[in-house]
């Protein structure tokens, strides 16, 4: 096997001050979190399974773990209510499906899939969504069983503080294949405190999410609409793929623009055409794992 | 007034195969709406308007014309109803405004620009969109008043003939001023029988919509999702910007990507930073009006 056609994987849980995490055991959820899902990103990758499968199956664990703001611990819109945004792509195709708005769904990134996969086109929205949904037999969750305590708190905190700095958060894997296939996948609840209806560059192709594999696979989190105004995923995919930058140099120059451009809050993940990994963030933490080329198992914090 | 402080506009009213226009009457409808439009945004900027207020004001003008896909017009879902999608972007500041899957609003562009001053989001959708809709005081308007004739025959066309070839279109505009600032601008009723809360290109900053005053004004019409997977607006500014191109050579590049990646349907119009007009499109017809520094007025369909 060249090195080429070994896989590499990465996964992330949000960007974000994290300003509650002191100490090593609250460092550990987020940590071992991220862990367990990159060790089973790692199986199925290993197996022959493909980018876009695993990149789904990867999204859909993090929806699952309270800790991030996604699926199940998804945080608050102004109401007090969960909208959640999800999208995946595939680098060999660029075919894409995404959602937006939706609730009582526990795993948005698989509605997204089907999207893909089941219609002529890439976004649909709120109760067009979820119209998808049920005829797709999807089977609708109670929001009361994606709500956590954390979120609820956040929620409390942004109202008696109103405005300052709502928690923002995404998830998102990135990964290439052993066959050269790219695939990209990003899923949210968005920002405590978001007006109704408000949509993030999460499910946004080119912004919160991108794959190509002419260039790279990418996946962002952080305060959305900075990334909309510079179309940050696809502004790391055009450093590839015009500029001839690899992984690191495109991640650099992207998280550069977001600085000067929009003094963005967020950070990425990126797996270039060669499997070659990289992550950056302008806040003070983002929760990241990755496998490079079959290597060994990396956590960040 | 040296040329590059010479404003440069340029507006569409969709691409397509508008197999309907067989003679010179039927074709006046598009020509003379262009025309009109044109030398409204003519007044404008050379009273010194912003290219922002301009392409605001050309897209409200287009939405209000039942000749094209957009406001009163617009084409109708599956379920024979309207739902509207528009955006707006500033180039000096890469400020920007959407909203998706809107209803009742006669211009939904003046809705999306709002969403870009009063928000401190980028993107609205369905309800909450309406909901700031309501907040803005933003009239509403009966569908009924939006339906057109033409809208409920090619719906009807559409449930005969289910899945062929149904109508898309998009009306946009983008302009330079005379202080040298870019801005864009798009709206759309979608694509006939679309499923419920469809999105396409339209309100997508990157896909539908863009504007840099370090590259240029982009506005595209056609297959959204063709459009949406390869990021076409932001593709063109990349070549401009990355690759030193002028509008006509990134025009060409993003349409051939168009073609190559997505076989898409539809076309563009491009301002670049130093005003130079671009137009091309990969179907028979592309309706588009431009003044380029300040000349004379020209039109295409």
């Amino acid at each position: 096997m060249t090195a080429n056609a070994r896989f590499s994987l990465m996964i992330h849980g949000g960007a974000g001050p994290f300003a509650h995490v002191t100490d090593a055991s609250a460092a550990a959820r987020y940590i071992d979190g991220a862990r367990a899902v990159v060790e089973q990103g790692r199986a199925m990758l290993s197996a022959g399974a493909s980018a876009l499968d695993t990149v789904e199956a990867c999204a859909a664990l993090l929806e699952d773990d309270p800790a991030f703001n996604a699926g199940r611990g998804s945080v608050l819109n102004e109401l007090g209510a969960i909208e959640m945004d999800a999208a995946i792509m595939d680098g060999a195709t660029l075919a894409a499906g995404a959602v937006a708005g939706v609730h009582n769904i526990a795993n948005p990134i698989r509605l997204a899939r089907r999207v893909m996969q089941d219609t002529e086109h890439l976004l649909l929205i709120a109760d067009g969504a979820m119209r998808f949904a049920e005829q797709c037999g999807i089977a609708q969750v109670a929001d009361d069983a994606l709500v956590t305590p954390d979120a609820i708190a956040e929620f409390e905190a942004y109202q008696r503080s109103r405005g300052e700095s709502p928690r923002f958060g995404t998830i998102g894997a990135v990964a290439r294949d052993v066959y050269g296939t790219l695939a990209a996948a990003t899923s949210t609840g968005g920002m405590t405190g978001k007006r109704v209806g408000r949509v993030g560059d999460s499910p946004i192709v080119g912004a919160g999410v991108y794959a190509d594999n002419a260039s790279c696979a990418v996946s962002a989190t952080g305060r959305g609409e900075d990334f909309m105004r510079i179309v940050m995923a696809h502004t790391i995919a055009a450093h590839i793929e015009f500029a001839g930058m690899d992984a690191a140099g495109a991640t650099q120059a992207g998280i550069e623009r977001l600085r000067k451009r929009t003094q963005g809050q967020g950070g990425v993940i990126v797996i270039d055409h060669m499997g070659r990994c990289a992550s950056a963030h302008t806040t003070a933490r983002m929760v990241c794992g990755w496998i490079e080329h079959g290597g060994k198992t990396q956590i960040r914090f």
